[in-house]
């Protein structure tokens, strides 16, 4: 039998971690004679690397990021690999390269082309567990690039797809609630989720799996089990949805306690002036969720978009390079807010949630303002300070 | 015009010394169209790494060791790569794999079996400044290989040979002196030293440069510059000898502080149980100096080795084995010595150097215990308190 296994980065932070991470994948190989273990780099290496680069230049380039960001994972598999070898068991490391993950795309940003699993196949036979680099793999010139956020979650399950067995996603989580239980300690814990509902969660930043990840695992209908690293009680089950999932109206609540929702108004309209604004916003590298959009009675576009408070320093590039190019608009940030969203297969067939998930906020003399919805969720934008009360009248009223 | 620079770990230990680098290649390629560039890592970075995996085992498997090492040097040139791109000169970083840089051998002690230097050509006549990391390579099994302590000279020197230019290496200090200023502040500076000299203060504790890199130098007939980085005057071309050399009895003294003296007596004499002695130093990967040998009147051998005081803990093992191993045999350790050589290419014409030597120290009574000698050195251990009066008795006496 084999398996994948990905522990990220705070499952790894310390050399006592790795040691017992190291016992555990012992005793399992009794049970599976093949394992292929994905790690992130310890705890916040990653973010140390990136201090360091933003130290030589605010702007630094984006193919030496990526060789630099790689080494990061590359420090944990070596260590991993070591604790097994010291501990009698034959295992060995792999960098994105070692392990013929090819990737496409651009740096910092890459997507998994192929995999070329030979090398792993033969280790795995020799009776190795064979211990991979997530998060990287090198394009056709050669370089090394990296998957952005959570790429070594999107490593673990293109594994796994390649591998063709089964996988394993450990963090510092439990597994999936309906709502974040710090908001919410009355929230279910979900034994299953479908894939659709966990994209959806991840998006609206949920943050326990990344969502190109999940689109995978959806894509090649793999069953992605996620659960807390050496806990092995519990867990969610991220999987096609059934009859028992869609029996339910609403799944979850995810919530982003910051963000900050950017008014742009007095662009002359043209598709060519929004299709600009949002190139500068790719450009600047910065993530929007929710984007709304309006035409006025002057033929003036109003565009409101919503980025996490963390990416702010992106956010006023943005700003800047609009404010360049269309000199009469009006730009306004709106920084007191946080967003809701309710998430949920079931209301694909069921008219009257909006309603329902309004009408709960109203009771709370909650004011809510943009306002987004995809197939399976609603989101919305409201005062930081009604997030909690919100949370809770609003998993009332869904029984979550 | 093209040439081949490396810096050293201290020279590259901040940002900011990396940013001043990166101004002082920019200046450079004014006047040399193709620039390479070898980095180590960064300050203390490598002793950092191998720390860590101690923490993990006493023993780490020596493949992965050389993976985490590696990462060191793949920090240091992505940073020189981001500072000149910022600074708008076209730069690309190239680990060893990248860059070409095969290797044979056993882990963490690997040596360079050719280079594939097929890419850095091309990015050198792209305008590219080509930042490659010292110290590593990539075997026939593609795992990443590390080349031992100062393996970055070598790797300098190696691409020297590969790319056919001039090479010029970058370290703490300005360059050879005749004696550590330190411990003679009179002491010559050199502009010239052979490469079968620098090898043998290099071997005998000067510590400016690897004895490899020099070897392969002197193979190749490639001059070495060695100069303080930063400072640019100053420095000493290691390379053929000449007459002017050759005129100086004595090029040099070399000082080790510290070394530990260990005599091993009594064991059964046979060519076989001396190799087997060595063998186990070899395993236990301890550096040795001095050896002498004796065979006493009841034909049991009497051995003596000196090696640095800093690698005791590999000493233990060596003794703990040959313990074992030669139940009768009697161990005995002498901690409070250093060792002084003399070097000098003159010497090989010269008879009565060792005469006026010894009578140097005697004239201090300073006593001398093990004695060796090669071509072109004489090496002896002296007590620790008597290193500083002996350095400056045997430099007058030389006047270097």
């Amino acid at each position: 039998m084999r398996i994948v296994l990905k522990y990220g980065g705070s499952s790894v932070a310390t050399v006592e971690k790795i040691q017992k991470i190291a016992d555990y994948l012992i005793e399992l190989k009794k049970e599976y004679d093949e394992i292929v273990v994905v790690a992130s780099a310890m705890g916040k290496t990653t973010d140390g690397l990136i201090k360091l680069a933003k130290e030589i230049t605010s702007n630094p380039n984006q193919r030496e990021l990526d060789s630099l960001m790689s080494i990061g994972e590359q420090q944990t598999v070596t260590l991993i690999a070591m604790a097994l070898t010291a501990k009698g068991q034959k295992a060995i490391s792999l960098t994105g390269f070692q392990a013929g993950i090819k990737t496409s795309g651009v740096h910092t940003k890459n997507k998994i082309a192929n995999i070329s699993s030979e090398r792993i196949e033969t280790l795995l036979r020799e009776g190795n567990i064979v211990i991979i680099t997530g998060f990287q793999g090198i394009n056709n010139s050669g370089d090394i690039t990296t998957l952005g956020r959570g790429g070594s979650d999107t490593s673990a399950v293109a594994l796994t797809v390649a591998l063709n067995c089964e996988c394993r996603i450990y963090t510092d989580v439990e597994g999936i609630y309906s709502v974040d239980p710090r908001l919410y300690p009355k929230a279910k814990f979900l034994e299953k989720i479908s894939y659709e509902e966990m994209m959806e969660m991840a998006n609206l930043g949920a943050g326990v799996m990344e969502t190109r990840a999940v689109e995978l695992g959806k894509k090649y209908n793999i069953p992605i089990f996620v659960g807390k690293s050496l806990s092995y009680t519990g867990g969610t089950y991220i999987m096609e949805k059934d009859i028992a999932l869609e029996d339910k109206l609403i799944t979850g609540i995810s919530v982003t306690k910051e963000i900050i929702v950017t008014n742009i108004s007095n662009v002359p309209f043209s598709s060519e002036n929004i299709a600009e604004i949002f190139s500068t916003i790719d450009e600047c590298g910065l993530n929007i969720n929710m984007i709304t959009q309006n035409i006025n009675r002057y033929m003036r576009v109003e565009i409101s978009f919503s980025c996490q408070a963390s990416e702010k320093y992106l956010l006023e590039q943005v700003v800047e390079k609009i404010r360049a190019k269309f000199s009469t608009c009006d730009i306004e940030l709106n920084e007191n807010l946080g967003m809701l969203s309710i998430v949920g297969v079931g209301m694909i067939n069921n008219s009257g949630i909006a309603g329902k998930f309004f009408t709960s906020l109203s009771k709370g003399n909650i004011n809510f303002y943009q306002v987004t919805t995809s197939e399976i969720s609603i989101s919305c934008s409201i005062d930081r300070e009604n997030i909690e009360k919100a949370v809770n009248l609003v998993a009332e009223e869904f029984s979550l």
